[in-house]
């Protein structure tokens, strides 16, 4: 009786040790590692990133373990985002997202089956540590739009820097919709954060990111989509039955070209686009900077603004290496590049007359309240172009 | 007694279960799916795919089940191009490798690190099938270069289609050396199949990827890059202690240009791109044709030149939605176009007068044999540029 007893003691012991090794399978795959060496080993999962420095591309890449970036939005975009930041070491990644994983996300990168019904952030939070535990993740499961949220998210994009109490280095919106993105604009305005918007049309082949820099570059209310300015409810244009359309590829590439310009800004090599689109049809990207608007609705962008003329422009240091490549070469438009010491045009508040940004017309002369009915949008959207939905309109604003 | 022998082995029973949960939980995430369904449901992995469709962007998006596809390389920019392809529904993925997973490859996406040392093919279709049990995944985990594998490599792309005894739809080349690429080209050339080439340059800041099409444009032996056409053992070029940078970002967006323009070429939809280039230090996209070298020394090459001369032309169908862009508009280098029924030159094999490929000067004239010596080669990779490696030197070659 007792050898049945000692065999069936020793079945469990097995048992105990073989589901350990398959939860620790998934867990903790590799040890944390203090100092990012150089050393070619297949052992060193920072060899690759750290011949950056021998490649004369980066001069020191192990500064990117002190930063501290923020992405609002881990879907399509974002997942691939925070996957491509943690494979290459970013010392801190701070994720927001309020939407569940589904199977019908599973035609774009990252995210698997398995995780269906987990929050977006907690299932990325897991896969990413999993891929490198030496970054921190920490995540935030809301929506930052509601009044109370923003006060949280606000607060935590100017406190989650590695050091706590230091700002973020940089915001990196891969959100879909034209509320978040305002709120985003709002909060890197009032703080005075750099930051990336990014999106994919609806179409799902086409897509852009821009990089903002409050006060020197337009903000996303400096030059907002025509139809979301006449302050239309999002929602009620989502009709049952009917979703976007999009693609792994699409959506891996907007999220390389927005990672690979953090990085180029993080870890200060080559040059950052302002503005960067891709039109997968025909593999054309356009390229462009836009001026702040004088007129801008942001309150703290036109203060934005005026520190920056106020600012004393930097040194233009000639650098060492020169592309023999033109600078700008696929600026088919013959939009002019703003250089960062360039005078900006003196603000005027009482002014009325179109002085908007580089590249873009007014289709209508500012008012001064937006016009609170959302009949003629409506109309525009429902019947004029059934397909065409708020980030369509907005991807062919930005085009224009 | 017998109370505790229960009590044990319902313990065990319990034990079972949960690790019967735990590996499941990692296998079989959802059930196959026999036809893609538009439904928009949470639950269909489907449903942002088929929007395509209504979109007006594919027509009949579910002939990519109709699809099969070989992808020679399985690492930094194959893996990427698998999982996009798998998480398109492709019909059947046949992947070719020969290397094993190591934490050294942890900076680019796809890999986790619970993967080191299982072989790269075996990984990866483990996570393939997982992620879309829908695909057909077949592995060769061999190096296709050797005399045996290269005729298991001709055999396997010329009767692994969907119907088996059919070729496969598309090669994509995701190899990172010279003689893989050469090894590929006489496959596709001998079985007259449409292929990409893609590539990353050793600083790991650019990319490009080039659409074969045998006897319609430039072979890979066309224009071959002047340094390796001097048959140097790659191999000992590679040094001790050293290793090619790599970024997850360059990576993942030459996989998202060459798996997007491979979605363009099967599911007919778009212009699909002959040669596109991406510098990620100024965001430069560079499009190019290149013409077959009539003078090339693959002589399938020679004949696919004659076979496409005496093909009859197609028939120009003028497509009923015409973009508004430029066609080309980041043609920067005023590179014409060749168009598909554009005639070829008369082919001369006995004329030794630079009757080159579009957009390429000669460095030398084409000799009778190629010289064997190696030295001068190896003293402008060994002094001249320490840092370039074959991968960079054809990457400037392919750029001039």
């Amino acid at each position: 009786m007792s050898t049945a007893i000692d065999e069936l003691q020793a079945i469990i012991a097995e048992l105990k040790t073989e589901l350990e090794e398959q939860k620790t399978a998934t867990r903790n795959a590799r040890d944390k590692i203090e100092h990012m060496s150089a050393e070619v080993v297949d052992s060193n999962p920072y060899s690759r990133l750290m011949a950056l420095q021998r490649m004369n591309i980066v001069k020191d890449y192990e500064r990117i373990r002190d930063k501290s970036v923020a992405i609002v939005g881990v879907g399509g975009v974002g997942s691939v985002t925070a996957d491509m930041l943690t494979r290459c070491g970013i010392g801190k990644l701070i994720l927001f997202d309020y939407d569940k994983v589904e199977l019908a996300n599973m035609n774009r990168l990252f995210f698997t089956p398995d995780q269906a019904g987990l929050s977006k952030v907690a299932a990325a939070a897991r896969t990413l540590s999993f891929i490198n535990p030496d970054v921190r993740i920490e995540t935030h499961n809301y929506n930052i739009t509601t009044v109370e949220n923003f006060d949280n998210f606000l607060a935590t994009i100017s406190t989650s820097g590695i050091e706590q109490g230091q700002p973020v280095d940089l915001v990196l919106s891969c959100v879909d919709n034209f509320e978040a993105r305002m709120a985003i604009n709002a909060a890197c305005n009032e703080h005075n954060l750099n930051w990336f918007e990014s999106g994919v049309s609806e179409n799902a082949v086409s897509g852009h990111i821009q990089f903002i820099r409050p006060g020197d570059t337009a903000c996303f209310a400096c030059a907002p989509p025509l139809v979301v300015a006449e302050n239309i409810d999002e929602r009620t244009l989502k009709r049952e039955g009917v979703c976007a359309a999009s693609l792994p590829t699409t959506m891996g590439i907007t999220a390389g070209l927005l990672v690979q310009n953090a990085l180029k800004y993080l870890l200060n090599f080559g040059e950052v686009s302002d503005y960067l689109g891709y039109n997968a049809l025909n593999d054309f990207f356009p390229k462009m900077t836009l001026k702040p608007n004088t007129q801008c609705d942001d309150r703290h962008c036109l203060q934005r603004q005026k520190d920056f003329q106020a600012r004393p422009k930097p040194v233009v240091v000639v650098e060492e290496e020169v592309s023999n490549e033109p600078l700008h070469a696929s600026n088919d438009w013959g939009i002019e590049l703003v250089a960062e010491d360039a005078p900006l045009p003196a603000v005027d508040a009482t002014s009325k007359s179109a002085d908007v940004a580089t590249g873009l017309r007014l289709a209508y002369e500012a008012p001064d309240k937006l016009d609170t009915t959302s009949s003629a949008a409506e109309t525009v959207v429902g019947d004029g172009a059934p397909e065409a939905s708020l980030e369509d309109l907005m991807a062919q604003m930005k085009s224009m």
